[in-house]
C-alpha cells in the first residue's frame, strides 16, 4: 500500500506557501475567511474618499450570490448579511481601508466529515493537499466558493464607483447551459431593461423561455446526481478609450486573470475570441469611423480592447464554466492514504454554478476596471 | 471638422500613466525598448545563483522569434544578437539582476512615416494615442511585437531553470491556421522527438503535410494583401502537484494573464476549455487513480490544474490569435485630426504571426512556471 | 480673510490618494480601522500553516499597548479584546489569511468635537487635511495611535513564529525620557530576566530606580499641561547571519522604514549610530574572530547588520520619539478657515507615549524579521 | 579546524534569495550591475512622457559620484559615461521604460584577488557570503558602492521632474567629518547660491574654511591607513503639503528607508531628530500661523513632515555615515575556511565616502519624492 509522502502530520508541518488573497494595484482587495469559519470578508485599500456607502449598497449583490436563493441553487440557506467595520464616517468613505465581514451562521460540519480524507475528482481537494500538506476539509476551506463573498462585497463598492463616477455599467448573464444557447442579441444601449429581464429568472439569462428550459435541465440533472457547466457573457459599457497598460498588464490580460481566478472557469475569450481564428484580417479588422465627432468602430471584434487598451467601444467577453465537480453520483477516487476507493458525496451543492457566478463575474470585472479608472482618471493632466 | 480633444500637443503633455512593463513576483522581469530605438532587452531580478548561463543559452530562442527567419515571416531581417550585461561571473549566475540587451540594426523609419498620423484598424495606434496623448509611431513603439524580445530572452533563462532544476519541459506548436487544423495527437512523453517535428517546418506545426498546406495558405494570403490568425497549443510536462495560489493568483489565472499579454491574442482555454460546457460533471470529472504509487487522473480535462493548483498531470492550454491587424490591402480609417481617410500600409509585416508566436507562448508560460517553481520549491519544509 | 483652497466641501471631494495600510512582502499585514469606528484590526496574509494560535497568544501584547493600563498613560480605558475571525482551524493556522478585530467600546465623540476645525500643532491634523481634503477628526481617524492595534496584533503572531521556529527573541525598553537616561548595560543573554525587570515598572525601563524618577517626571509634566519624548532601545537576539536584501531592501533600511512608520518618531540609529561619526575606521570596525567554530565579532558597532545583511550578532537600534504633540496647555494655531486662533485641548491623552510605544517597536521589528525569516529560511537549498 | 557549513561549493549551490534591486511604486527603478562586470545601470518604469531628456541631464550627477574626481577620493579613475538605451524619442521621454547603462572601463581584478577568501571587517563580505553561499569578490559585486551608479542616474531624472514640474529643489551637503562640524546656517531660500558654495570644494560642505580643514583631515587619515565617517544634511524645498501615506508608507519612513539603503549609513533623523527627546511638547510643537494666506509654522522641528505627510515647510534630515570599512591598516579577521588571519588590503579606496555620498543622498531623496509627486499630483480631483 503506497503511503503518501505528503501525508498530513500536523506536528511536523509548517509551510508558508502563499495563497494569493489580494487583487488589484490601487483599489486593492484582500479577502479572508473559510467556508465554515467565524467570518468571511475583505479589506479594500485606497477606495476614494467622499463616496456615499452603507451596507445597503452591498447587500443586493450578496443576495444575488448567496446560496439558497432559488430552487436551482444549493439548499444551504445563508442570509450572508454584510457589515462594514471601518473606512466610512457618517455614511461616506474617508479613504481609509474598508473592512467588511459576513459572519457564518448555517455551518453544518457533519456534511463533510465522511469525505474528509477522500479527494473529490476535479475538485481542489487533492491539489490543495499537495500544496499545503493538509486541507481544510470543512467545506473546502479557502478553496470554497464561499470565499467569493469578499469578492462580491468589494465588487459592489467598485461597481458603485464605476457607475456614479465613471459612467460605466457592467452587466453579465448566462448565455449557455450545456447545449442550451442564448442566440439572441442583447441591447447594451438599454442596460436597465436588460438587467430586469436577466434578474427576472433564476438562471439569469436574457430570455424567459430559454430560462425555463434551462431551469428544467438543471433540476433534472440534479435529480440524476449529475451537474452542468455553461457560459457567462459579460459587457461593460461606458469605458472610455485609454484604460490598460500596453505591455504585461493589458486590459484583456487583467480581465483574463480576473475571470480564471473564479472557481470552475476553464476559458475566456474577448470580443471575437476563438472565432477570430477563422477570419482573415480584412474581415476581422474593426474599421474606424467618426460618429458625432467621436472615433468609433463599425464592428466590435476587438471586444472594446486594442493593443491591451480600451478603445471606447463596449468591452465584451465570455467565460466558460465547467460542470460542478461535486456530484452526488458515485465515483471512483483515491484517499489520503493512497487507496482506490468509491466516493459518494451527500452534502448540499449547486448542480450548476452559473446563476450564482453572474454577480461574481461582474464583481471581478469591476475590480479590474475600477483600478484602471482610478489610475487612468488621475494620471493624465495637461500641465503640471 | 471635429478636432480631437486628445490631439497631440507636445508642449502641454505630461502623462504618467503606467505601462506595466514588469512581470512576475520572485523571478521578476522588466522589459524595455521600442521597435526602432537604441536597444531592447530586459532585466531579470532574483534569478537563482549558481546556474550556468551564457548568451548561447538564449540565442536559439531569439532566432526562433526573430523576423526574417523564413519565407512566411516579415522580410525585415534582424540578427537580434543578445548580450548579457550583468548578473553572471565566470559563466554562472550570481543571484544579481541579469541585464540583457539586443541592439537594433535594421531600423527603417521611412516605412512608417506616411502612416504616422493615421490609426490602423484593430491596431494599438488609436488606443495608445488615447492613453498617452501621443504615439511612438516608429513601428509601434512599445506596442510593437519587437518589444517581445525581452520576453523571449527572459523566457530562455526560465526554461533553462525549469528544465535543469525542476525537470519541467515546455513545448508549443501551431495547431490551427484559419480552418486548417491539426487533428492528430502529440506524444507528450517524447518531447525531444515532438520538438524536432515541430521545428522542422517554418509554421511550427507537428505535421509536415499540414505545414506545407499552411505555408501555401499564408503565402497566398500575403499575396492578397490579407492576413491570418490561428491557435497555438502549449503543454508543460513534469510540473509537480502543488504549484499555484488558490485564491486570486491561481495557476490558470496566471497563465491566462500571461497569454493575453501577448500581442494579437483573443482567448485562452485550459484543458477541456470551452468544450467543458457541453459535458456533464460525470463526463468531465477526471477520475483519480493510483499509478505506481502516484496519484494520477484517467482523463485530463482539467489540463493539469484543479482549484488553481497543478495536479501533476501535463498542463495544457490553447491560445487564440487574431489575424494580423496590419494588412497591405486598402482600408478606410480615421486620422489624428478626426478625418475619415483611406489607409494603405506599405511596410514589412507578418501575414500571420503564429510561427513566431510559438517561442513567445513558451516564454510567457516559462515565466509563470519558474516563478511558481521558485516559490513552491523553497516554501515547503517539514521542520523549522 | 483668506479662504483655504482645500476647504472641505463634502459634495465635491473624491480623492484616491493612497494610505499605505499594508506592510511586508510575504508575511503581509494590512491594518484597518479608525480611532472611533466600529472595529480596528488587521489581516495577515501568508502566515505559515501549522502554527498553534489562539487569542491568548495575542492578548498580552494588546494589554501592553492598551490605554488606561497604568497611572502614566491616558485614562481612556479600553479592554481592547482581540478576536480571530479567520485563518485558524482547531487552534492551528492553516496558511489562509488571518483576520483579527478589536471592537471599539469606549468611544467619546464629544472629546473631539470642539477642536474639529482647528489644526493641533505638530499633529497630523493639518497635513491629513491637506492630503485628503478632509480629516477624520474623531480622535485622528487613521492617523490615531489607536490604528497601531492592528500592528501589535500582527506583531504578536510574528513574534510567536520567530520565537518558536527561528529561535529569535525581541526585547524593547525605554532608555531615555527627556534627560533621564538609562546608562547601564542590559544582558541580552538573559532575555527572560531582562523582560521581567522591564515589565515590572509602568515606564518599561530596565532600572527600577530610574523608572520611579521617570514616572514622577511624567506625572509632573502632565500636571503642567506639557508632554515628553524619549528613546526606545530594541534588540533582537538569535537572528542568524544572512537576513536582508543587499541593495534597496537592506535589513537596516527595512527596520528604519518600520520604526519611522510609528507615530511620533523622529530618528533611528543602528548599532553605533550617530556615534560612528566620531570614530575612525580602525576604532569602528568590528573585528571578526572564530568562537566555538562560529564567526563572531569582538565589538558590535554594526548593530548586527553589515552591508544590509544580518551577521549573526544581536541586532540593536534606538528610536527617538518626540514629545506628544497633543498637550492641554493653551497654544496658538490656525483653523480650517485660515484664521489665527487659540487652542486648548481637553480630551484624554498620553503625556508621554514611550511606555506604550515599547510593544509597538517590538511588533514592527517582528514584522520585518518574520518576513526575512520566511524568505531566507525557505529560499536556500543545496540541491534542486 | 572548523569548516564552514556554508563553504562555497559551486556545483551544489543554487539559491534564490532575493536581492531587492527595485525601488519605488510608480516611478519604479531597478538597478543592475556589479563593480567589475560589463555594465551597470538601471531601468526606470513609468517616468512621465513629454519630459525633455538626454544624457546631458544625467552626466553631471554621474560626475559628482564618480571615483577619481578629486584628491580626497579613491584614485580609481572612471569616466562613468551614461548612455540612454530606450524610453526617449527625439529627446523627449515617451512614458516607456528608460534604460540607462554605464560600461565599465577601468576594472583591475588583481586588486582584489589576494583578499578574495578573507572577510573584511565591517564590510559586506561575510554577510553576503552567509546569505548567498558565495560572494562576488571582484570589488564587492552587488554590494559595491559602484552599484549606486544606477541610483544616481535615476535620481538625476527624478530631480529634473521635481525641479521642472513640481518646483521642488533638493540640496545636500557634508555637515560633519569626524569632529569637524559645520555650525552655520544654510539659506534654503537661495538654493543656487548654496549649491555653488557646496560644489566649490571637494568635500561638499557649505564653508570653504571648514572644507580646507576637512580635506587635510581626510588626507592625513588616508596617510595613516585609516578612514573617517560623517554626516550629510539634506533639504528639499518646495514640497507642498500633502505628500506621504499616513500609515506604513509615511514620508519620513520612506526617506529613512531610502537613506539606510545607501551603503555605510548608520542612522537618520528628521527635523529635530534625536534632539527632540530633550524638549517638552510646548518647546517642540511647531506653532501654526498664517503667512500670506498660507499655513506655515514658526519653527520647523517637524522637518517638514507631520503625521507622515509633508506640511509645506522644507523637508530636512541628517544621515550618519560610518568610517569606511576598508582601510589599508592591517587588521585581524577570519577567512572562508574559518581560520583567524591577518588582513592587509591594498586596493584603491575612499578614505571617506562623504563627498561622493552627497549626490547619492540627493538621488535617493529624489526617488522618494518623485514617486510621491506623481501619486499626489495625479490622485486628487474635485469632480469625477
Amino acid at each position: 500500500m503506497p503511503i503518501f509522502s505528503f501525508c498530513f502530520t500536523a506536528s511536523l508541518y509548517l509551510t508558508n506557501k502563499p495563497m494569493g488573497s489580494s487583487f488589484g494595484r490601487l483599489f486593492r482587495v484582500t479577502t479572508y475567511g473559510e467556508s465554515h469559519g467565524e467570518a468571511l470578508g475583505c479589506v479594500i485599500e485606497n477606495c476614494p474618499a467622499g463616496l456615499t456607502l452603507t451596507e445597503a449598497d452591498i447587500q443586493p449583490d450578496m443576495d444575488r450570490r448567496r446560496p439558497g436563493q432559488s430552487r436551482i441553487t444549493t439548499p444551504r440557506d445563508e442570509a450572508d448579511r454584510v457589515k462594514i467595520l471601518s473606512g466610512t464616517f457618517e455614511g461616506k468613505t474617508i479613504g481609509a481601508p474598508i473592512s467588511m465581514a459576513v459572519f457564518n451562521e448555517n455551518a453544518r460540519e457533519k456534511d463533510y466529515s465522511d469525505i474528509k480524507d477522500i479527494f473529490r475528482p476535479s475538485h481542489a481537494d487533492y491539489t490543495y493537499h499537495a500544496r499545503y500538506g493538509h486541507r481544510a476539509w470543512r467545506g473546502g476551506g479557502r478553496s470554497s466558493a464561499r470565499a467569493t463573498i469578499g469578492i462580491v462585497a468589494a465588487g459592489a463598492v467598485a461597481k458603485k464607483i464605476l457607475r456614479e463616477k465613471a459612467g460605466v455599467e457592467i452587466v453579465a448573464y448566462v448565455s449557455q447551459i450545456k447545449d442550451l444557447k442564448f442566440t439572441g442579441d442583447v441591447d447594451l444601449g438599454k442596460i436597465t431593461a436588460l438587467r430586469e429581464v436577466i434578474e427576472a429568472n433564476p438562471v439569469r439569462t436574457p430570455d424567459a423561455v430559454l430560462a425555463e428550459k434551462m431551469t428544467r435541465l438543471i433540476q433534472d440533472t440534479r435529480q440524476a446526481g449529475d451537474s452542468l457547466g455553461g457560459i457567462v457573457e459579460c459587457a461593460a459599457v461606458g469605458v472610455p478609450a485609454g484604460w490598460g497598460d500596453p505591455v504585461f498588464d493589458r486590459l484583456d490580460a487583467l480581465i483574463a486573470h480576473a475571470m480564471l481566478a473564479i472557481p470552475a472557469t476553464k476559458g475566456i475569450e474577448i470580443g471575437s475570441g476563438f472565432n477570430a481564428v477563422s477570419m482573415t484580417g480584412k474581415e476581422h479588422n474593426d474599421i474606424f469611423e467618426m460618429q458625432n465627432g467621436k472615433v468609433t468602430t463599425r464592428t466590435n471584434h476587438s471586444g472594446g480592447i486594442q493593443g491591451g487598451i480600451s478603445n471606447g467601444m463596449p468591452i465584451t467577453f465570455r467565460t466558460a464554466f465547467k460542470p460542478t465537480a461535486t456530484i452526488s453520483h458515485e465515483q471512483p477516487s483515491v484517499n489520503e492514504r493512497g487507496e482506490n476507493v468509491m466516493l459518494k458525496v451527500k452534502g448540499r451543492h449547486d448542480p450548476c454554478v452559473l446563476p450564482r457566478a453572474v454577480p461574481i463575474v461582474e464583481a471581478m470585472l469591476a475590480l479590474v476596471l475600477v483600478d484602471q479608472f482610478l489610475i487612468a482618471k488621475t494620471a493624465q493632466y495637461d500641465s503640471l
